[in-house]
């Protein structure tokens, strides 16, 4: 097993960062590598926007209600960008309506979150520790009016990064039968008697943790979070139509 | 700049792949790292699907268009898989409609992009070559019925792997300053007097590849790719509709 793969298998989500600033040669690489990422079709639907302003970052904090990303060493936001293809394809008098479709804007979607995993890896194998902010969802409209977002962008994800102040443990996956199948799709149903091992897993995981006890079996978090409905969340359909996607 | 980084930089996607098998240890360390991929609040809101029966690959090739796809050593696909908390919450009588809104699919989908580039870097580090199918969705429908996906599910995308049997060259990105920003976003009618140099460079690249010649700018595939609109893909919110998702 090489380095490489011994980083990705010790990922851990870091939520406590030294002070301790990221060189900017650093943040050039991570900009670097995410630009060398796969996109759909060569359309590199994405943008990225460095948050070095200390109120926009406690700001974007609060929106997360997660107070660590103020206290990152760095914080990106990962956009997903139409509006550099539509422009140039309105300049050359060509119908852009197919930017409207679910088709398209998944393609992007995918663009983004691939590029983001491979900034992680940047980060981690630099012993930098990162986190991927999925809560600056909790309030899209915000995250638009504070970058002024065009048509056709939509803010994805966030993700912040700094020399790591913590060790967490390794939190236990699911059981591999449950995730990985060859040729056909097993319900759940089928194998779902191993689901009471890995509760204990899990149970047992939260127990040993040092910090933020929490007693929780994997199938009481997964059933408490179907009752999580942050209301700007539930919203995010008519966010993301009013920024000209899923629209057919 | 360490060996992890190298290989990030030197990302080409793999479509030529030699006769040469991988091996089942590497699969699972494969599927392992996907397992180590950050998720959204640990829902694990996917499955990954070995496609290793021939008839399968073939027609799945046949849907990506892309013969490449069945001459790869090992094809994956990744589904995006709300069905096994689905079923757990049932079983403990919670209401679980929450699945159906567009902010939980889209962090859902997050899941299964970012444990796919996780995937590919594995690939990479070992000198495997690796390419990322979106095409599979030119036929959504197919692939549903192929491997029998209940609701809740999706196929979001393929991974084909192998030995490479080229070696392309770099693909030009787009200049760093038209998609990396400091605090504000900048409207690409700002910066956009900078895309004729980057609309020749793609150009020559495309003039010096060996294979595949083409002889396109920037601007004008991304034009054409405006009015490419494949039928089936056109109505994949409707596929996603009928899984259950996007609702609302």
């Amino acid at each position: 097993m090489n380095s490489t793969i011994q980083t990705q298998l010790n990922h851990r989500s870091i939520r406590k960062f030294k002070r301790q600033d990221i060189s900017k040669d650093i943040i050039d690489t991570l900009i670097d590598v995410a630009q060398h990422t796969s996109t759909s079709n060569f359309r590199q639907s994405y943008s990225i926007i460095s948050v070095t302003d200390e109120d926009k970052k406690q700001k974007i904090a609060t929106i997360c209600d997660q107070h660590y990303v103020a206290e990152a060493a760095h914080l990106f936001i990962i956009v997903l960008d139409q509006h550099r293809n539509h422009q140039i394809a309105e300049e050359m008098a060509v119908d852009t309506s197919v930017i409207e479709t679910t088709d398209r804007f998944l393609a992007a979607a995918m663009d983004c979150a691939l590029l983001t995993q491979n900034m992680v890896i940047v980060a981690e194998s630099l012993g930098i520790g990162a986190v991927i902010l999925g809560s600056i969802l909790n309030d899209a409209k915000a995250l638009i009016e504070m970058f002024e977002l065009p048509k056709y962008t939509f803010p994805i994800l966030g993700l912040a990064i700094g020399y790591p102040d913590q060790e967490p443990q390794l939190k236990p996956r699911l059981p591999k039968e449950f995730i990985h199948f060859e040729n056909t799709y097993k319900s759940f149903d089928e194998i779902n008697d191993k689901l009471q091992d890995y509760n204990d897993t899990v149970q047992t995981y939260y127990d040993l943790r040092n910090s933020n006890q929490r007693v929780d079996s994997f199938s009481n978090q997964m059933s408490q979070q179907m009752t999580m409905k942050h209301p700007k969340r539930m919203e995010n359909l008519s966010r993301l139509h009013e920024q000209g996607f899923l629209k057919k």
